[in-house]
């Protein structure tokens, strides 16, 4: 059966399909059922919120089941802040990642606790059923940015538990892997098989 | 394993447990786990938003997974409204029956459809994982009050498709088999049983 991913972004495509390749869904892109220019305001207050609203219009636009995600970084010393607004917090990758340091500055160590969540839902046309599950990554905020390749999002200035480095200097193997992304398929693969 | 039911009411409880047979939960009421004095406000802007907002509240307090629902009936003529907020549409099962009674007043008898939507959602703890599903009874809204027992909610008004007689008029047994609760928790069952 079909599955669309609520997504235009061919390497989403790509990592879902392995992520998903036990399910007993092909996934497909929006671009491929007609929703090419469909865009869905990410107006949820949280995560799953966002996650949900994503996926349930897209399956309504596209009469088939759709799967979307929302992704978002907690800082305990922000009040789980940006969260839901990880993506709004600044016009790129490196102004969201200095604006984090420069609220941060001053803050220890002992302090700088942070989670990438990542929540999955998939949702059946004409209001039917829907699925989420979340996938969480411990970490801290780094002090500075790390070296390495670009990386993507938060991860030049996030230290995933367990390791020293910043998460854009971790192999991709090994990030996916431990990604909150991953966590989010493999806690959703159970009930993505009876949906 | 126990799944608890995020309401207060022993009648639901007993609905549901007959609903949910087959499924492999014990159900138990909020009161149960020490949640007696426990309540969410519904301020979700969709009868599904409402319904997990309920269950992720509850979940998150009781460290349990927990069952809840929601529902709304909609009115096409008044574009789908009362919908969310049915239950707030007046202060007794009357005075929201005589409310949209007098604001249908002049509408002819093919523009008077409307359904009653039931959304379940079930959420584990933790913001783990959730599922909803959904269930419909199209039908219609009378002209006036139905005969009959005094029923519940909107049951005297709307005359279910198939049917000539407002649902209050209809035997419980024959009810429950078609009613939209009992709809959404046939959907759900093939999902919670890999819950």
């Amino acid at each position: 059966m079909d599955l669309i991913l609520g997504s235009h972004n061919k390497g989403k495509l790509r990592e879902y399909k392995a992520l998903l390749a036990d399910a007993p869904f092909t996934l497909r892109l929006l671009d491929e059922v007609g929703l090419a220019a469909f865009d869905v305001q990410e107006t949820g207050e949280t995560i799953e919120a966002n996650a949900l609203l994503k996926a349930r219009a897209y399956a309504n636009a596209c009469h088939m089941p759709v799967l979307a995600d929302d992704t978002g970084l907690e800082v305990d010393a922000l009040d789980g802040g940006p969260g839901v607004y990880s993506a709004r917090y600044g016009s790129s990758d490196r102004e969201r990642c200095q604006r984090l340091l420069s609220e941060l500055f001053n803050v220890p160590q002992e302090a700088r606790s942070a989670r990438f969540v990542c929540v999955i839902a998939v949702a059946r046309p004409n209001n039917g059923q829907t699925i989420t599950a979340r996938g969480v990554v411990e970490g801290r905020i780094a002090f500075s940015m790390g070296q390495g390749s670009e990386g993507f999002g938060y991860d030049r200035i996030f230290i995933p538990d367990g390791y020293d480095v910043t998460w854009n200097a971790i192999s991709l193997a090994e990030k996916n892997h431990i990604s909150h992304r991953g966590r989010a398929a493999r806690a959703l693969l159970p009930l993505l098989s009876h949906f």
